[in-house]
Parts: structure tokens; sequence; C-alpha cells
């Protein structure tokens, strides 16, 4: 439990960290090979709503989502700050693990000016191999329905 | 002390978590029989002065409180994301500890706008006992008096 | 390794409480004999640019910044919150960490307003002596260049 523990903190760091200094090909590398990665808003997880923001389902989708991103981040440019806060290890199998977070992600623009970007709720499945944890089905709660700007960061 | 160390972290992504997400008894059921909680800015706390905006020294108050707050709610609907910050165990007798952690609490009102809802330092005992860590007392030490809306949210 | 990120956790949450809470002799404490303090605003970073707002490269020059910043903090009375997220503990040689961790810092103003200060990331090289681990370099780097205010809180 409490190596669990470590170990989840160790990847929501790295996850973090890789996305906000723009190393995109790491945070790809958090993800096992079969995985999903979906940015919905909480109000329509309350409601059993699917529609979102962001929705891979495997993870050619997600590689292409994040080149596209790359490319998009040319006309916005901009800092992000992820603040991920104590995971919650819901549920533990043998090699699967549940983990909720909450986070914020603050936002610098060019001008100078930083605003808060989005809070929210990570609610990840992971999977133990023998590279460590993997991040298998991410989905990114986002408190609010109305993005600010462009998501062009991945979450 | 390492041990001490993730059993708190643990206990606070539960806190936030369980506030967050509306889980009132279980929230409820992170604090031991015998409790306090109390949010007193901490420009009262600095001066010694007692007067807060909730005071509650038993856990029959502490109930009440939070029936009252759900009640509530339905008039002040909005989402609240808590992001704590890493604690600080400060002193550590052989079944109490001492903790204080920062944290931040970010609201999301129904029109999606996002904010900061309040700042503060947690300073908590923690009781051990046969179930793992309790809350005895919670002194939420607020950063500023003046909290932008009703405070119907558990700090 | 564990023992690693535990250390790390514990001087991050001292660090930013020391910091809240005024305490600026500890605060200092946390720092090597030979140490270095600076920072720099993110975009000077990127471009290998060395002006800052802050540059101690000697534990006397830090010690009398602080000394300054608590003068001048009798004109700005404020209340800073840091809020620090998960460290990731980048390269450990035997007796040298590099850790690196986000940041947000809130400010409480004397008419009660809450606003968010800065954001970034700390960069920092620790040392592991007969008494803990200790700060040898820091590197602050900022998200923005434009602070709000006078930076009369250290980082």
């Amino acid at each position: 439990m409490s190596a669990d523990l470590l170990d989840v903190c160790r990847l929501l760091a790295d996850y973090g960290w890789f996305a906000d200094n723009g190393k995109y090909d790491e945070w790809l590398g958090l993800f096992a090979k079969d995985c999903s990665y979906k940015v919905v808003p909480k109000e329509n997880v309350d409601r059993g709503l699917p529609a979102g923001l962001i929705f891979c389902d495997s993870r050619a989708m997600l590689e292409d989502r994040i080149e596209t991103l790359q490319k998009v981040s040319k006309y916005n440019i901009h800092t992000d700050r992820h603040i991920i806060g104590l995971p919650r290890i819901a549920t533990v199998n043998s090699d699967t693990l549940l983990v909720e977070a909450p986070f914020s992600v603050f936002q610098t623009e060019q001008e100078g000016d930083t605003r808060l970007f989005a809070t929210g709720l990570y609610r990840d499945q992971l999977q133990r191999n023998s590279k460590g944890l993997m991040v298998s089905q991410k989905l990114v709660v986002l408190d609010s329905f109305a993005i600010p700007t462009l998501l062009a960061t991945p979450l």
C-alpha cells in the first residue's frame, strides 16, 4: 500500500511535469499501449452523459491529438502549471489501481498574466507492469463545462 | 515517521475528496467521537481572539452543521475542489499527531465560472486508534476574514 | 528512493510553512552553508538569459535579502500561502538530489482579498548530510515575468 502511494505520487508528478515542460513524447510514454484519455465536464459525468471535450479511446488517437496540440500551440503561446493534489487510491487489485486526484492548472500568457485555467478531478486506472505503473484509462473530470480559451494543453 | 506521513497524506486526500464529492457521512466519519471543528480567520488566531465563522466543539454540533449545509446548498449549487498541500507533522506523541497543511479551495458556479474560494492552513490534531488515524481537533485557519459567498461548504 | 521522496516532501512542506508563517530564521536554516537562491522568469531561463528578480549566490546575500524583506513587509502587510505540488526527483547521486516541484503562491491583503500571486517551478539541488537534506541551490522559475506587487515574500 505504501509503495503504491509513493509510486502513484511519482507518476502524477511526472505527468504534470511532462505536460508543463512540453515533453509530449515522455507524457505519452506514461500511457499503456491500450489506453483511453477523456476530458469530460463534471456535469456530464454526474448525469451519465458521455459527451466530452476530448475523447481518445486508443493510443493512436491520443498521439494524433498531441501532435495537433503541438501545432496549435504555436498560435497560443503560454505556460501551463499543474498543481496536482494528494491522490486517493480507491481500490487495489493485484495489478490495477484506481486513483483519484484533484488538480488545478494555471496558465500564463505571453503578456505575463497568470490565471486559473481549470480545476477538476483525475479518475485514473493504472496498470502495473515490469516498467512500473502506466495509465490505462484517464478520465479528466472538469469542474466547469466552460474552458476560457482554446484547450491547447494536455490536462 | 514515514508511515505517519503516508497515513496523514491518505487522511487528507480522503478529507478533500469526501468534501468535494458530497460524501458528508464519510467526511464526518473521519472525525473522532470526541472532536472539535473550527473555522477562524488568521487575523483572529494571530491575536488570540476566539471568534470564528464556524465553531463546533462536539460531534453532535458538527453533524448538525453538516445537515444544515446539505439543505442550504440546494440554493447555492456549486462544485468545490480542495487542493491540499504537503503536510507538516509538527510533533508526534505515541498516539497523537499534530499536523499542519496548507490548502486552497476553488469553487465552480452553475454558470461555469471557477474561482478561488479560500486559502488557509489546517491545524489538526489526529488520534491513532485501531481504525487508523482520526481527526480529534480541526482548526481551519482562513487567510481572509472575508469569504466571498455563503460558506455552504465544509472547508 | 522511497525514503528520498518522503524526505523531499518533508523539506518542501517545511519550506512553504516557514515562509508563510514568517519563520525566516528557520527558513534560512533549510539552506546549506554554501548555497544559492535565484528567482528568474521562465522566459529568461528558457533562453539562457541570467537576469532575474533575485540573485543570491552566497548565504550571506540570502540572509541580507531576508532581513530586508522583513523590514519592507511592514509596508505591505499580507499573508502568503504556498501550495507546493508533488515533487519529481530527477537524478540521484550518492548525496545529491535534483528535485523539481511546481508551486503556487496566493496572497491575502489586509482588506481580505486573496489572489493568485505567482506560479512556477522549483529547481532545487539538495545535499544530504548528518542533519538531513539541505538546499544547496534553489532556482525559482517564475511562470510570469510580471509579478503584480512588491516581491516582499520569499518564494
